[in-house]
């Protein structure tokens, strides 16, 4: 369980309340309060991190409500009024209610507790079994011993296990801070509704279900933050005013009715896999920049505060192409973060035949193409596979939803199969022009000035992934900003999850400037 | 065994002889005799192809040397000199001698008695347990019980085994043909040399040191007949002049150093698939002709009596699309026969990501194709290689032979992995001008003429396939023939395979008319 005073010898607990009773209430700023109590708890807090992180997350299965029941009870232990909503067949949502009286507006908090799958085989740890690190793993760290209270902790160390980036840190810093808030009396300047997603890894698909059950309360909050994602590449922290939808679609060609000979046929009958490189070079050119037309004309301009905090940003390019061993990006001069706000197609996949030792004299009778989408705000998956649809027909092909019969085979020279894409996660951006969300960028920058140095926080105006965003920008109409606190080589999806324990003292700091906005600025 | 007078009731085996013995000898022509002969013995023809084909035959195997050794013997039975001849690690190469007094030309006959490998699981029966049929499977055909001597033998009757029509057929007509002959005192207009290749599914890839160890006799052979393949998809029978030769190579193009997120980096990292696909677009163009500089000015042109030959070719390309299901092929109006006399190159297989279920929101870092090339006589594989090499280079991308480290990663905007294509099976064709091969399509017509109708022998200057027709015509610079018999739907190298026998009682034909040509015409 989340530290309370009574996992913790009873007289460190007696020395803190004193220290704090010492000063009057009022004086102690919020951010203060959490950054002592962090600073008198460090080991504790590490422990209970890996508590938190040892109850196995995977969407749908059944041992994920064991989770939800654990955090359920630590969120009610530092006061929140938690509850589980449940559905048929659903991960429990988590829903927790901090009314403050007075406050005059509603922070509404969304993290999720669930995780991506694992494949143990392919960790160094079995991933629920909370592993500390003197460092990154990449880095040469090695394994050592949880702390024992009153050891030093080194905020360079690293806790490995699923979700410990992606996405339970956030749960592990709210805890504490509204627990230091509770013993020394300091007041959240707002309402606060927790929202935690039990089903974010398996796409969500409930949310909207259980945001319309709890509409009543949800439709209180005044602006959404989304406490998920990692922070900047440069390891500055980040805030972020939007997200890309995503939608896969898949486009099959044909040649002959079945695999031929490339002895007897080849030079007459149809290469599918030329076929298909033909297709895919007509809908983008070597630049990087989409051929299908009216691509670039289906979302919505960003506006000049975006711009400006597009070239606030750090120029951050010739590191990430440095370390992933790229010359060439597409759509060069443009930046990463100026790339990420137009919708963007890419190869997911293609599959024709075989390669290397599987390589077969034959021309494979198809050649398929998995096609990825990544929308802006504007966009719609709909839209954007109709302008790939009517492309591929200005190609010359004849478009069919299922393997086409032989009638249809007679009686079109070119052939294409298109599945998909009519849905994904829609893509969403709040403006910067928004004053609520002007007040939390303030705090989160003060947040930013005391955790890593004055001007450190990255704004920027979207990011390239993808989550649930559009529900509360979209459907429920707020606000909505992306708040994220871990290291960005936190191997988030991906064996050996990590959290750098400096970011997890950092969202404290974080969390309890956003609690504790002035009530001026908001 | 094959059959011998002393397997079937001695009574038959005497009225037969009576009937030859009643005419002179010098009177009866080889193909008289040889069809008589089969129409007197038909069900115990079928049944010793049977026994023939229930020898597992695949190259490499200790078991195929049971097969060589069933075949020599049998071959000894019917007058020919016939030993194994072995090297370590090989499959044994069946070499027959069969002299004629006085004649001052000899036919090298090259049979492959070898077999593709079988997954019995893919057969309908035992693909060693040869099965007889009413008909081909496809068309409704039933299994039938073997025939008794004295039951008639339909034509249309199919037995279903490996090998049965690539490549023991031929050896099933070879045998009763000398038998025949022996038995009426016919005799060869030339001297024989039976060369049986045990590897030649598997590449023959010991078959040139083989023809170096027996190098004497084999120079002595004024032409190659290759009894091996299918005949015209038309149905009816066939020679062919030429093979084509086949190398693989395979091209990897790059992106970042590991998969990334399509989220967080499209848009902006290298998209492989479309990389890829302009690069093989680049290659050949929508209507089949490729577009590598040079690509066309590598190999011998046809001379006029190929084109001859094309022209009174039967047009079969529109039976055969729409058989395949096609519309369109590459290079229309061109023929089949036409494109298989240049040079082809096919997407033989196209891998990265994942499609279908698998497919997931990544840019993969690679995407790689296998490239299938199909040379015509003239044209080796480093020559086509090194064009396709610098015509990626073309593209702008440095090639590379291994995957490229760090360091090159960072110098060049475009790397591309070049593998293979320094080998492969080598093209060849023999002339149609030339004297010899004159006489043996001469030959060839009148069998066919006699099996299949005046003027069917369909005479092909080249096929699509390979075969090691270079080590004849290229190495040893004889002149060399395909003379194929199977029919052309015998699912060669596939499960089920099988023999029509009216194309065996055709090969009867048509060895017994090549093996008596008169002495005038040669």
């Amino acid at each position: 369980m989340i530290s309370s005073s009574s996992s913790r010898p009873a007289s460190a607990a007696l020395v803190l309340s004193l220290i704090f009773l010492a000063a009057p209430l009022a004086a102690q700023s919020g951010p203060d309060v959490a950054r002592a109590y962090r600073q008198a708890h460090e080991p504790a807090l590490v422990r209970d991190f890996a508590e938190l992180l040892s109850y196995p997350n995977r969407a749908f299965t059944p041992e994920i409500r064991e989770a939800a029941l654990y955090i359920r009870d630590e969120m009610r232990a530092v006061g929140v009024d938690t509850r589980l909503v449940e559905i048929e067949g659903g991960s429990p949502l988590i829903l927790g209610e901090l009314r403050v009286p007075g406050a005059t507006r509603t922070l509404g908090i969304y993290v999720h507790y669930d995780g991506q799958p694992v494949d143990p085989n392919n960790w160094t740890h079995d991933p629920f079994d909370p592993t500390l690190y003197s460092g990154s793993m990449d880095a040469g760290g090695e394994p050592i011993a949880m702390p024992e209270d009153g050891d030093d902790v080194d905020p360079e160390w690293r806790l490995y296990a699923r979700s410990a980036g992606d996405d339970k840190a956030p749960i592990a810093a709210i805890l504490p801070v509204l627990r230091s808030f509770t013993e020394s009396g300091v007041t959240p300047t707002s309402n606060l509704i927790f929202m935690f997603d039990g089903e974010e890894e398996a796409g969500s698909r409930n949310l909207g279900q259980y945001m319309e059950m709890e509409r009543e309360i949800l439709d209180e909050i005044d602006i959404w933050l989304f406490f998920d994602g990692p922070a900047h590449a440069s390891g500055r922290p980040q805030i972020t005013y939007g997200v890309r939808g995503a939608a896969g679609m898949e486009v099959t060609v044909y040649g002959a009715l079945r695999n031929l000979h490339s002895g007897h046929y080849g030079n007459w009958a149809p290469d599918t896999g030329n076929v298909l490189a033909h297709l895919l070079a007509s809908m983008k050119d070597e630049d990087g920049n989409v051929l299908i037309e009216g691509w670039y004309e289906t979302f919505d301009p960003i506006g000049e505060e975006e711009q400006a905090a597009l070239e606030a940003m750090p120029e951050w390019d010739e590191q990430l192409k440095e370390e992933l061993g790229l010359v060439r990006t597409e759509g060069e001069p443009q930046s990463l973060p100026e790339r990420l706000l137009v919708p963007a197609l890419n190869v997911r996949g293609i599959t024709s035949g075989n390669t290397g030792s599987l390589a077969r004299n034959v021309i494979p009778n198809t050649a398929v193409a998995s096609l990825g989408i990544r929308m802006v705000k504007g966009n719609t998956a709909p839209q954007l596979r109709q302008l790939i649809v009517d492309h591929i027909e200005r190609q010359g092909f004849h478009i069919v939803e299922d393997d086409p019969d032989m009638e249809t085979r007679l009686r079109y020279p070119r052939i294409a199969k298109v599945t998909g894409g009519m849905d994904g996660s829609i893509a969403a951006r709040t403006s910067m022009a928004d004053p609520f969300a002007q007040s939390i960028q303030a705090a989160a920058s003060a947040a930013a000035d005391r955790a890593f140095g004055p001007g450190s926080l990255v704004v920027a105006p979207g990011m390239g992934g993808t989550l649930p965003l559009y529900l509360f920008t979209e459907v429920a109409g707020k606000p909505a900003i992306v708040v994220p606190v871990a290291n960005h080589d936190n191997n988030q999806h991906a064996p050996d999850e990590n959290l750098r324990i400096a970011n997890l003292w950092y969202a404290i700091d974080l969390y309890a400037q956003l609690m504790t906005m002035p009530a001026t600025v908001f």
